[in-house]
């Protein structure tokens, strides 16, 4: 078999076998095919696309392509939950502690943030002692004691899929559908659940901007999951404002215990609940939707879920003090109000501009080396639909450095479109793909 | 200017400014760019295509890479030629003294054969004390003394075309009419020939299968010519069978002089003069293709055109008398012939069989280092449209080494497509472009 081959045969509309799929992620990933065909081939991939079962062979490939967690130690069916990126997307933190408390057990590996984007490893370490590096053994147990653990991706998963990323990213073939959806899927199912709820994000702040694409990218997605044996759903979400009211660290873990609570955000609460709603569902622990919302009500109103996180939080070497109190949370107390220039409607608010504004202040990384500085942070106060005056409180900043005050203040406040004319705050769920 | 950008625009199908370009080809020339973001955009390219001042703008950056031959020292109108490649193709061993003798002064750079296919400068070599490797300064003072010098590719031409063809051989993205006549074009542009003449092949033995495709390529390196402030013309000529009855190196010679003594095969005789005719006129030394055709007759009928074969031969430190009694150039007097199984009418001959069979009896290069046997050869005694009966000799093979004899006898042999139907020769000819 010889890459050239490969390369041809899918530049002329041939669908890949197995086997040449399976022979060039090996040969890449081992170093023995170089990276100037994987880039041409990858490249006749966006013009001639893949099927249904040349996108399920790669993601099984790449998945198979390095470490694979083993939960077999873990009693009842692990319920997974990934998000395709946002900016306020402190989704898990609130999420695990509802499911958790509701009897699916949660083993969930997570991300650092980069770029605009925050991670919920970051934001975990918010708590003091807070440990996310613990073996998989500690991992496992922990779950079972607890019913919850969070670690950050120690493990080697899909290797295959992350060469081939930084390949693409940088040869103009990201941008295609079978590819997306095998990149992040190979990582989850090497992740080891039963079955994974996937919050697909549509809207300018997210990777896909229009609906349409969030739709394609949920059911290839689904199929994958489906196709590898995992029961699998996807959530289409909003991401087209930031999701609640704040973006940081600290911050952010403030206003998931502020939900947890009962006291959230509409919007962050309303999604919180939709995706603990099928994770639920498919854990087997609710036969629909509406048993599912009135366990998850129950758990919230009791304090149980409250209770789930303080557990998980100690057990990983945390202060369950500050579940238990917010405000101990470290959230610096030097503060900066960004006030509107004009007045009229809010239109929407550029996810990108308010992420890169908090990482101006320190709360992001431009590079993986990066240190941040979980303190800092902002809380919006005006969000799409809203009403404004010249003049009012649009946003709050926290800062602990003065350096970049301005420029992170001017982002931030360039980041809020507002119009004349009345706007609507819209659906924050778009869809349910099955 | 970033590379993957370019990549992005033109996987998106827009243009390329002429920046981009000159961006892409130095910065890759140089290093700087890596080969998997040109492979990615060559695939790109290859799905999008690139119009024609991109295509030219490609061409004379990549001419512009490295060496240009000055062949300012020359007195009168510089016309080179280039083939597309074939087998038993000894053109410009007949056509350079036939044209030189008309007046045209010929300084032409060729190369050495891989594969199946031969080269002018290996053919040359058959001359006893024959020199290709000379200095530029030779080669134009020796044009200016005889009318005529080939030499070697010593010179650096179009590096940038080099590495990008290698590149392109191993991503599957040769196939693409701009790429492939930006290719030859640039390295003939900076061999610094005022007019260019074209034989593009078609048929099975040739790069381009179809006459569609073979006047699309002529056409496109036409374009390239004129935009580059070329006279250029193409000719397209059969290739479905090896042009001329012989097949090796110092045979091929032979049959060259043969035809400088108006006693060669009426197909090569045909091609030679349509070659030569174009060459004239756009030498400026005939006004039509009549007074070319009368000129080239002239030439070799009066033993000009072979006197310049000697006189060239001669300044290149060869032996003359070699020109004068080609039975001296030494082919090997161990001969087998090969003969037909069947009875039928030959519908074509396979000429990468044909060439291949030359190759494995040590005629040609298997990879760029190996020798080859100058001596060896083959002689087709049947061609297309004759009718042959089950044991009629079809070809002698003139070998040798006894080792490869029946392999290549056999490649030989099934080369012959013989057919039960009466089959035509059909026209050597196909088409002009100008």
């Amino acid at each position: 078999m010889r890459m050239v081959d490969i390369i041809t045969s899918k530049r002329n509309g041939n669908e890949l076998t197995d086997d040449e799929i399976s022979f060039f992620v090996k040969g890449y990933t081992e170093g023995e095919i170089p990276d100037y065909q994987v880039s041409a081939l990858m490249m006749a991939i966006y013009f001639r696309g893949m099927n249904e079962r040349e996108t399920l062979t790669l993601t099984k490939v790449m998945e198979d392509s390095g470490d694979k967690l083993d939960l077999s130690g873990i009693n009842g069916i692990k319920v997974d939950k990934h998000s395709t990126g946002g900016v306020g997307d402190k989704t898990s933190l609130a999420l695990t502690p509802i499911v958790s408390a509701c009897g699916v057990p949660i083993a969930k590996m997570s991300g650092r943030g980069l770029g605009h984007t925050g991670g919920t490893i970051d934001k975990l370490e918010s708590f003091d002692g807070f440990n996310v590096s613990i073996s998989t053994e500690e991992f496992v147990r922990n779950v079972n004691e607890v019913g919850i653990s969070i670690m950050g991706q120690t493990a080697d998963l899909a290797p295959a899929d992350k060469k081939l990323y930084a390949l693409r990213d940088v040869t103009g073939t990201v941008e295609n559908m079978s590819l997306i959806a095998s990149s992040i899927m190979s990582k989850k199912l090497a992740a080891g659940a039963d079955a994974i709820v996937l919050d697909v994000k549509t809207g300018s702040g997210a990777f896909m901007k229009t609906l349409e694409d969030s739709r394609a990218l949920a059911e290839e997605m689904v199929r994958i999951g489906k196709g590898a044996g995992r029961k699998t759903v996807a959530l289409i979400s909003d991401m087209d404002q930031p999701l609640g009211n704040t973006v940081g660290n600290a911050i952010e873990v403030r206003e998931a215990i502020e939900t947890l609570m009962g006291k959230g955000p509409d919007d962050f609460t309303e999604l919180v609940y939709a995706l603990a709603t099928q994770m639920l569902i498919l854990g087997e622990k609710a036969s629909g939707e509406e048993e599912a919302l009135a366990m998850i009500k129950e758990a919230v109103s009791s304090g149980r879920a409250l209770d789930r996180l303080a557990a998980f939080v100690k057990v990983q070497g945390g202060d369950p003090e500050q579940v238990y109190h917010p405000e101990k949370l470290k959230v610096s107390d030097k503060t900066y109000t960004v006030k509107a220039e004009n007045s009229g409607y809010i239109e929407h608010i550029v996810c990108d501009e308010v992420g890169i504004a908090c990482m101006m202040l320190g709360g992001g990384r431009a590079s993986k080396e990066d240190v941040i500085d979980l303190s800092v942070g902002i809380r919006l106060l005006k969000k799409t639909g809203d009403e404004v005056a010249a003049g009012d409180d649009l946003a709050i900043i926290y800062y602990t450095d003065d350096a970049n005050l301005e420029n992170a203040a001017n982002k931030l406040r360039t980041s809020y479109v507002i119009t004349d004319r009345k706007t609507e705050k819209g659906n924050l769920i778009k869809d349910l793909i099955k």
